[in-house]
Order: C-alpha cells, then sequence, then structure tokens
C-alpha cells in the first residue's frame, strides 16, 4: 500500500501516518518527492486495508498495491479450479472448467411438473449437460409470478432422477439454502442477491457447488470478493457468471460483458459462464453472443428455453425455441472447436 | 398498452394478438396507419403486463402506457404520506414528510456500547430527531469489520431508551427481520438488499416504519416497485431513500443523483430523505450536498459521525466529526428555511 | 406516436392537442381508456417528431412508434450494403460487408515513416487487408503526442502506395476534410467525435466510405443517426463500429459492447466492425474479444499491431506484437469458418 | 508515479525497467515487499505519463501519484480565478467566481430576432446578467432544427447592444471560432464537443472567456484536460459547467452531478456552473435542482426560457415560463442567501 501525501502535509502529519502503521505491525518506507512524499506500507496489506488511512490529516491518497481478494485469486491455486457434478445416480459426472464447454439450459421458471420434464428433455436431447429452472423467482413486481417454491424444488429433484442429469437453481433466502442444497447439485445466487452476504455466507457453509451471478451493477473486484465470501465459508467449487450489466443502452435488457470472461480467468483460478439470455433479453441475440462467449473463452453458457414462449410465465422474450435452441448448441460446438475446445 | 407490429406482420398474426388480448378480458382498439398497425389495448393493463406479447409472431414492441406501481404511486393518494415515529416512553414523536426536515444522525457502525452513547449524544444534541447506527454490516470483504450482531441491537435498544430518541438500523437477512423489529422504530433495507424480494416481504409483514434505499444502479421505477414489495405485504410507512448510484465517475465513491428527490415526489406519495454520506464517500463533500438536498426538497438527511475517525471499524472516510456536523445542521436549517420548511 | 394524457387532463387540453396534430397534416385516433386517454397520431411521424408535445397542458407522455432513422434503417433497403475500396492502381479491391471478414489493422499512430511502412508490411502480411494508422491523434491531454498532421498524411499516402493496399485513417476537423479525403480511401470519424455534426457533414459531402466510431456513451440509436448525417449528405458507403463504451467497470478502458453487432444488423443495412483493441485497452485480451467479435457476426476486426510496444507513442497496452497478431488472425480465421464466414 | 511488479517478475526485469527511467531523467526508489517489489519514480511525472510503461515485461501496474492537470489545478493558484465580462459600451461588467451567484438565461435557440429580443427582456429583468442563446445547434438528427447560423450570431449581437448585456452563445466549427469569438462576449463549447480538441485549440487561441461543458461520459479529469487544453493555449478564464451526465436512469434526460460542484472547487480554481434545464431535461425539475446547485455552491446557474414551449424550435420540455422563471430567481436568491452569497 501507498499513502500518498498533500503538498502542504506537515512532517508531524507524516510521522504521525507513520507511527501508526508500525504500531500495526507493518514496514514503512518513506519517499519524499519533488511535489509529494509517500509512505510504502511494507508487510500484509490486508491489516491496513481496513484502516481509515484517508482521513488522517495530510494524506491525499491511499493507493492498495495488492487486490483484495485472497482464496479466489489466481495467485492462490497453480491450477484452475475443475467442478465435478456428479448428478444422481447413474448420471455420467460433469466436469465444469475442462476442456469440454458446458451447456445449462431449461426453463427460466418451473410453470408445472410436465412442462419441467418436457423441456428438461428438450435441453438434455439438444446437448445441454445440465438441467437449469427456477423454484424461487426474484421479480421486479410483487404481482407477478413469483414460482412455485418447495412444490417447484420437489418437481426439481424428480426431474433430476428422471432425466438423469443435475440440476442448479436459485437461492433467494438463507432460511431456504438447506432445502435447495439437499434438492439441486448446484445452487445459484443470483444477480440481484450477488451481494446478500448472509446469504453467501449460508450458502457457502452447505460446502456444496455454488453458481454466482455478476450483480447488475457489479464490478469484477466486486464478484470475486463475493466469491471469496462464499470461499472462506467452505465453499471450494464457485463457478462466476457474466450475465450483463447495466448501461444506459436501451436496445438490450442489459450490456453482457463479454470481456469479462478474459479478465476473470487471468485474475481467478475459478470457471466462469455466461448467460446471453439475461444478457441480452432477447431471443434474437442469444444465438450470437452465446458463440461470442465461446469464442471468448467462456466454460459454459446458460441458456434458457421454451416451447411456447407466447405463454411463458417469465422472460418469455429470451426464451428460445427447441428448434433455435438445437441449432444454437451445434453452432456452439463449431466455434468450440475452431478455438480448441469441445462442447 | 399499446403493441405494435412490424411493417411486415400479416392480418392473420395481427388477428391473433388482438383474440389473446381479448381472451384475457380486455378490450383491442386496431388502428392502421401508414407505416405500422398498432393495437391499443383497453382495460386493466395489470392484466397484461406480464404477458410476453413481445414473442408473439409480427410484433415489433410493446409500449405500457400506466405505471407499474399502485399502491406507492402519488395517483393512489390524494395526500403525502406522513411518517410518525412515537419514540419510547417520553419522547417527542417525530414527523417524517411534514413541514420539518428530519436529521438522522449516529454512526456507521456499532462499534461499543460507549461509543454508541457516546455519537448518540453528538448526534441529539446537534440536532438529530433520529438515531441511526447499524448493528448488522453489509462489507465487501468477507474480512471486514461484520457488525456486532445481536449484541449491537441490545446496545442500540439501551441508548434509544437512555437517549430517548427513535432509532432505525439496517436489517439483512429475513431470520433477523423480528427481532431487528423490536429493538428499533424503523428497519432499514440497505442499497445491496434493496431488490432482495424475500428480505423485502418479511419485512414489509412486521407493518413498521421501513427506510428503503435506492440500489446502486437500481431505477427510481424500481425502487418504486420494492416500496410496492413492502406496502403489498402490509406496511404503510416506507421513507425512499437516495444515497447515489454507480456511474464512471471515479473521484466520488456514487453519484448522488439528487434529481431523484422531485421525480419520488411527483411519482409518490412516500416521503424522501437523502444520504449525502454514502452518496459522496468523503466527508468534505457532504455537507454541500447535504444542503443541496434540502434545497431539492428532501424530507430528510441522513449523516454519519465520528468523533475519532482515524479509529472508525467503517466508512471513516466519510464520517464528519462533532464540529463539522454541528455546523452543518446550522446551515441546513438556514437553507431549510429559505425554502420554506423548518429543521 | 401516441400521445398518453394524465389521467386528470380536460377534453379541452385534448381537443387542443388533436387540433393542433391535424393542423401539422396528420390524422388522429382518440381512445379513451379506463385510466387514461390516448391519441393515436397517424400519418408521417417525422412531421411532428421534432414538436414539444410534452409541454402541452395534460401531455403525460409521447410515445415515438417509429425509428428516428430512415437512410440507415434496414427497412430502408432490401440488401445488405456492401462497400468496395478499390485501393491504389493494381490492388485487389477489398469489399466490406460480404462473406469474408475484413482485417484492418496497423499502428495506432504514425510514429515514422519507417515505423510506418514497418508495421504496415507486418500487417499486410499478416494478413490485414486495409491499413489503418492516425496521422490526427485525439489526445486527453494537451501535452500528449498529437500526431504529425500533415506529415502522417503524406506517410501514409506513401505506405498505400508501396505495400498496395487501401488506408483508413481518422479525420478530426472540418478544415482537414477534404485533405484526409485525398490521401485515404475511407476516413475514420473517432468516438470522440461521434456527434461532431459539423465534422459529419463536412465529411458526409465527400461521398467517399466513412468508418464511424461510436461514442464512448452513445446509444445504438444516437449511432445510428450519426450515420444518418452522413448519408442524408451524400454519403453511401457507411461502417459502423463498435469500440467499446463507458461504463463503471475498472478492469477494462471500455466495456465492447459486442451485442451492438446482432443489433445494428438488425437495425441497419450498413456493416458492423468490432475494435478490441480500444474496447478492451489491453493487448492481452484483444485476442479474446477479436474472435468472440468475429463469432457474433462482425463484418470486419480493426487491430493495433506495434513491433516494440515499449517505445509506443500512444495506446502501447492494447498493440499487439508482429507475433501475436499472426496467431491471432489465424484464430480469427478459424472462428470464422466455424460461423460460416472466411477471413 | 509507483511502478507494481509482478510476483513472478525477474530482477532482470525490474532492473530493465529501473534503467529506462533512469534514462528518461528520474530517479528510481526501489522497495521490495513481501509480494511485490514497486519502483517509486521519483522527479518530474510529466515526462513519463506518456510512457507505456504498462507493457514492460514483469509490470503489473502502474500508478500516478499526481493529477495530469497543472495549470486548471487548485495548486497552481493561491486565488480562485474570477472571470470579467465587461460586456457592451455602457453595460455593468459581470464577474463569475466572486460572491455573487450569476444567472445565464435565454432561449435555447434563435428563433427569430424578435423572438430572442423578447426572452431576452424577460430574462433580464428576472435577474439575469447574462444572455445565452444558440445560433449554431448540435441536434441528434439531421433533419432536426440546426440553428440560424450566422444569421442568428448577428441577431445575437444587436439583442448585446439592445439589452445591454453580455451574451453567451455556443460555437461548433473551427471556421466558426473568430465569427462567434467576435459576436460573443463568452464562447460556448458544448458537451458533445467537450473533447473536440481542435476546436478547444482553435478556440483557445481567442484568448476570450469560454464556458467549457462537461460531456456526457466524461469524468472531472477528462472535464479538467480539456479545461487545460483551453489555459495551455492562451484562454485564461474557463467556466466549468456541470450539464448532467448519462446514466441508466430513463426518468431523467441526464443525471446532474450536482457533486461535480465542490469536486470542481477544490480541484481547481476555475469557476464552476450548473445546468439544470439540460440536467434534467423537464421544466419541473429544472427549478428544484436550480436551488440545489445553489446550495451545493455553484458559482452561477444556466436557464433556458420560452414563452410559448408549446412552439420552441428545440428542447422545448425543459423551458421554463416567464413566470415559473421569474419565481425561480427569486427562491435561488434566497438559497444563496442562506449559504452566505447573493444573487
Amino acid at each position: 500500500m501507498i499513502i500518498v501525501f498533500r503538498p502542504d502535509a506537515t512532517p508531524q502529519q507524516i510521522d504521525h501516518v507513520a507511527e501508526k502503521v508500525r504500531e500495526w505491525g507493518l514496514k514503512t518506507n518513506i519517499s519524499r518527492g519533488a511535489e509529494r512524499t509517500l509512505i510504502g506500507v511494507i508487510g500484509d496489506e490486508a491489516k491496513v486495508r481496513a484502516k481509515p488511512l484517508e482521513v488522517f490529516p495530510g494524506v491525499e491518497a491511499v493507493m492498495p498495491v495488492l487486490k483484495p481478494y485472497r482464496l479466489v485469486s489466481a495467485e492462490a491455486r497453480s491450477e484452475r479450479t475443475r467442478i465435478t457434478l456428479p448428478g444422481p445416480p447413474g448420471a455420467t459426472p460433469v466436469v465444469i472448467g475442462g476442456p469440454r464447454v458446458v451447456v445449462i439450459a431449461g426453463p427460466c421458471s418451473i410453470e408445472s411438473r410436465e412442462m419441467l420434464m418436457e423441456v428438461g428433455r428438450i435441453a438434455r436431447d439438444g446437448g445441454a449437460q445440465i438441467l437449469r429452472a427456477g423454484a424461487f423467482k426474484p421479480r421486479t413486481s410483487p404481482y407477478a409470478f413469483q414460482g412455485h417454491g418447495v412444490r417447484g424444488l420437489k418437481y426439481l429433484a424428480e426431474a433430476r432422477l428422471e432425466l438423469c442429469m443435475p440440476v442448479v437453481t436459485e437461492v433467494m433466502d438463507t432460511r431456504d439454502a438447506e432445502l435447495v442444497g439437499e434438492a439441486a447439485d448446484m445452487l445459484q445466487i443470483g444477480a440481484r442477491n450477488m451481494q446478500n452476504f448472509t446469504l453467501l455466507k449460508a450458502v457457502g457453509r452447505l460446502r456444496k457447488p455454488v453458481l454466482l451471478k455478476r450483480g447488475l451493477s457489479s464490478t469484477l473486484e466486486e464478484l470475486l470478493m463475493c466469491a471469496e465470501y462464499l470461499m472462506s465459508a467452505g465453499c471450494h467449487d464457485v463457478l462466476l457468471c457474466e450475465r450483463g450489466i447495466r448501461t444506459f443502452e436501451p436496445m438490450t435488457r442489459n450490456t453482457l460483458d463479454l470481456s469479462a470472461i478474459p479478465v476473470l480467468k487471468r485474475e481467478s483460478h475459478l470457471p466462469v459462464l455466461a448467460d446471453p439470455s439475461h444478457g441480452t433479453g432477447h431471443w434474437d441475440l442469444v444465438g450470437p453472443m452465446a458463440r461470442a462467449a465461446v469464442a471468448a473463452g467462456a466454460d459454459g453458457i446458460t441458456l434458457e428455453i421454451h416451447p411456447r414462449p407466447e405463454e411463458a410465465f417469465s422472460d418469455g422474450p429470451q426464451a428460445l425455441l427447441p428448434k433455435t435452441y438445437r441449432e444454437l448448441v451445434k453452432s456452439m460446438a463449431a466455434v468450440a472447436a475452431a478455438v480448441g475446445r469441445s462442447l
């Protein structure tokens, strides 16, 4: 950490800060330049990160040198994390983060048991390795369909066995964490709950794989810090998911920030997913952006399917028709091959 | 609601949509222009709002005519809502939303019983009518101070009695909602939890006053929809709080969007608060922005105070020194008088 | 266009607006709903677009039904535009917007005649069909290198002949438009000048191909309206370029909005380019994002090369080394093939 | 400047950078911490600011310590700049940046000679000290009214004499700079041209006062760097203007960032203006935000007036009626008095 002093800082002010830093158990390296005096803090930066150094008289700026994340950092592990979902008895285990790009597909929300089975079968037969479907739905309006809740979880557990594939579903409430953890192979933390820190701690303690979606206005550093919450609570298998950020552009629902993929893979050892359905909000943009995400190095793609989007309970405009979905998976496979991976 | 068709939409496609709308119990008004055909939907727009009309073949765009909020809407009540906090026995009740601008002040987090009493006394004696202090703290890093939790709530209940003034504190977990509701006169939903819909429902059911902070990237419509969650769950006293949004500007922690104040007061009957401490992140900007918020019509201002910011456990850089705080309240009173209010 | 009235609008107010609309030569369709009265405006919407209908008493909102762009609109032409650059005598003409994805490469700025020739040769031999290089450089600081100006143009004209390939370079001033138009096969309007309307008119009148970069905070509609400026001034060959927008994310210089590619190709008949060098600002992100842009459907990619980035006069951090550039073009070709195109 | 090395940087890489820095005429202070090695660069930071240090092998990050602006910096002058506009013969000179808050008012665009005189008289009699009106208008659409140009300038020069007050108007093209400089007491650089660097240089060389508007997506540092362009070209009197930035919020045209006022006054000695008309885009929000800007410390406020907004050629929705304007100026005077200033 570097502490920069104002040009008018007095020697007393500079000494006062230096003494404090040494009190906290670190060393100081004072450098007096032509225009500014600096203190370089030597030692465990984490010890001073939370200290309000900006408020000490004479201090102009405080510049951290190290990243605030540790466990999730690429420096923390020599190898990339691979998440293995064994799935239900008899299923082929799915590995996320290896050479194969994983497709996670299903309906936005579980509308009924039959609908879930129908879409799940379409997803699986079209190439998906993991089934996704929402039992608890975060909705902007209190008057919109809020999901079938516990009943939806039950249907999901049944679909998991019947389709013989692992499932992932969202958890929104600390009180539901265990229940969701029992029903699903992987728990999803949604974008609106990314910084719901009590939920992160409760879910992290389950030690099950977690799919963590980037918040609509969260920086990549904040996303990594939320993964750090999960890892520090005991969860080793975190899948980071870019799903679009909020910008000024109205023609898309969100702006899918694909550069997040190479940045996250450089900064962290965790695998990275892209969600072009929520990222664009329009089914006709899902295909180009799904292919682009594979080309950018995504370890997986999540897709929403609906056989009759006109009747969808939620997010119909971004759902793919079964035929479009199947063709998209094929074209994603071609792009995966072009960048040295398979699907 | 207006449904706009593509120029190449067929009569069959247009009829199909019109029939569906009539099936849902609404009337249609078809208008064939030179370049586009439109269907005007007549009747209760809420019935079709959640329908995925955009995915019907031939449809180019769907434009809602009405706002999605009802209970919070200025149209829903002829008078502005005034929230009354009776406070502890013997206290003067505080009214938010009336002619008097309310000051809510205190430390960012409850660091100890003594510190809370010290800062609470400074807050009260300097002009604050409501004490704020955090027991549960949302922190970006899992390694930062997370608040004293239940012990903090106990201190807060004691300060409430001792200082004889109402208190507000943040609730972060549905499991803590009742406990926080017992300790505090008003519950705060923080910016990161604004769209934590399960928390909104749980807190709304307590029917206690709620201070709802705008999310970092939430539109004003989304903020109002979250207030609608609270009201539809039974809470009548919601205080909306602008606390800065996320933009590209790095010189301030957030961008305090003061235009939210007149917009929210036009759209809704609920009172509006501004938080210049979080909104700017720097103590030297808090004063100008607090005065500006009063001039823009805020019904209250929330301020963070710390007698020794150098030792603050959290958010030291934005805390006011006691002397600065007292002078600020005086200057805010002058501005309040200039716009026809008192403080 | 739909005019929505407030619930308390009087019949006189509604009639007043309807009369005005008819005065302007359009027809009206009045629809009285349960909660709002609407006027549908029938006829040439462009006639009323600029009228300040929002300020008429009783009006709540005005919703345009048609897009404000005409000449650039996909509806305006049955075929996609292909821009042909014949290049210097003896060169193979380059077609942009056809099945082949075009590579436009070169140095950020023309540092010297020798350097331009060196990098131009690397660009051409590595697969680029068009040479890019800046003679006039927009720089954030007045103390930074501002480009060699007219001397740079001269070098560029020489490189064009010597390397026998078309060139594109930026024009920043109306006074230079003709000169740049004589030296280059295509003129570039930079992101900071996207809404420099006098420059757009001056350049459009030259009737030469123009590469128009999206402004840092411009919507896609605004980008298309700037292309409309060029086309309405006489220029038929406009190449739209996504180069990153400004968001809150600090880990990349800008956020490359790749969803702009499918959106622009849906809205307009003009070809679309992506600039991953400026869009990310870091050479190690250029490769993944260039491949992603090709997968998303870009008609061309622009790349910055520098043989010795340590000595670059500008934008060194985003320049590719010659070897990295050559490998990238190969991998882009593989992705192009995967999506049914060539490179 | 601090250069941070990756944990795996070799001693050779570190030495190579240190040697380069010394070659450029600066001293180095190498500090080897537990996790990172740093080089502190001692001497004139401006010499290395433009060097692409990030691309040197082994370098992780480069952190400037000093601000990139010099002439505009608060450190550059011991006193705040006051801009004096003498105005036409017989006029009372207007001082911007002193104790008095200045009102700059007029129509958005000059629609006719009569209309300009009418609105100018309303502006002056209602309290404005400077007349504003646009002859050259930047418009999103090429089909919208583009201003009367040179004829408008002529009307403005006449209004200046007749109303006996200084005038300010926008210049959009380097070719018009001298002409506008002859007609007006102060030249305005609009938001869309803030980073039109050739225009900044041309206008700066006129050495006349300049009103520089912040770009829609420009940081405050970038705004100050554009003021630096003007000052380094010879202009000493630059008035910085906050006019709203682009965010995700759709209920206002832009987000007026009032915290820019105290930040700019801390960073620079130049006076600061606020434009609540463009900043909000709605006349009913102009009043609250104008008062808020005065409370936040603005040295001036710019307002748009139209006697018949229904007939305005441009920006009607944000224009104030004469009566509203007069009342607003009175309430702004009350707020100015509350913060120790006059109007």
